[in-house]
């Protein structure tokens, strides 16, 4: 039986990892006589990964991240007007308006009305309130549960108490690695909605023979998929 | 009828003022040649009260300010090995030890045994869940809920989720202005208990002719004043 969907939130319902690219570009730019643009990412890619542990997820860590990296590569000669520069591109994330994926919409609103709809994203805490505040998604949804990273057992949680239970819940994302693989390790039903960008430190291999993994092209699908797996055709 | 005991974290059931501050000093010597540590303290206050519409509460935010206003006091003349330093206390405070305060342990232990006892707090949330685990004390609460602001509304839903309403809650914290105003706006009785340190943001007045607003020198004295209020004496 399922009971209750969870929607994954950026790059799910919303645009999130074109703003971080965007803004990667523009600390390229800024870096361009130091370093090349490949090194200068790969470099910048290795900072967010020794700091998630400490940062976590979201725009300031990755901020903080680029401000390391820009002087790393630099030998600590970075000008401290780049280093503003790249405080500005962080706030300006910060205060991106939400572009809503094709879909979102009319996804969540048609299984909102037979199914408990939960939404778990994470990021920096107040940054993902705003973002679900702008979406106007919010009242679709029964809960909201930013979290610090989407493990089986954060699954297993937040559909006790939301729903009954994760192997009754279903998680819908575009992170194999977040939505996906740890929310079938919980028991329940994984979608995978691929977006065309995903962040390095995001990606996984699909799981192999599992009955309870999808793929969808896009959230237009969804409610379809969902009917199927309730009639009990993919349990 | 009292059933649901909130306890804020930072600065009342473990020290973290102490470490800003110190972190301050530090910020403060970093920069002495360019800005007079009254003038620096003054300016990084106003980067944090502008600031914190985006980054919210936490380190993550406050590193971000100290690195604005160290480009700021310096007119853009500040070193990157400067920033790297200020970036370099920032994830020390993210790695400092948990230093439980005073009877915090044998309070919440003691009312664990009768109410629902929940914890929270803001800040950033995977500091925040790091501190509740190497507190040792997360197991005695029932719940631990990390918020980006704590509003009369948000102390509604809490004590709604895990007890029974906010008036049948009471909150326990060093900060008038965040633990115990909005919760007797929210209904709910609040208890004050001062730290010797207070960020200059989280000032506020003690309520007037407030029945349901109480002051405790330490966390000794709450079990006590529980009993009382449960009495009904205090009603």
């Amino acid at each position: 039986m399922l009971t209750t969907i969870g929607f994954d939130a950026d790059d799910t319902l919303w645009q999130n990892e074109s703003f971080f690219r965007l803004t990667q570009e523009r600390f390229t730019n800024l870096l361009a006589d130091h370093a090349a643009p490949d090194h200068l990412h790969d470099r910048l890619l290795a900072a967010e990964r020794r700091n998630l542990d400490r940062y976590g997820f979201g725009v300031k860590g990755f901020t903080l991240s680029m401000i390391e990296t820009a002087i790393e590569v630099t030998d600590g000669r970075v000008p401290a007007t780049v280093i503003g520069e790249i405080l500005a591109a962080g706030r300006e994330m910060l205060a991106h308006p939400v572009n809503l994926l094709p879909h979102a919409r009319e996804a969540v609103t048609a299984l909102a009305a037979e199914y408990r709809v939960i939404l778990i994203t994470k990021g920096d805490l107040l940054d993902q309130e705003r973002k679900v505040a702008q979406s106007g998604l919010g009242d679709l949804f029964q809960a909201v549960e930013i979290v610090s990273d989407k493990k089986p057992d954060v699954y297993r949680t937040i559909f006790a108490r939301h729903g009954t239970g994760a192997d009754q819940g279903m998680m819908v994302g575009n992170s194999l690695k977040s939505d996906v693989l740890p929310m079938i390790s919980a028991g329940g039903w994984g979608v995978h909605v691929p977006h065309g960008l995903t962040w390095a430190l995001e990606s996984a291999d699909p799981p192999q023979g599992e009955r309870r993994f999808h793929t969808l092209e896009s959230l237009s699908g969804l409610a379809d998929l969902v009917g199927k797996v309730a009639a009990s055709h993919y349990i």
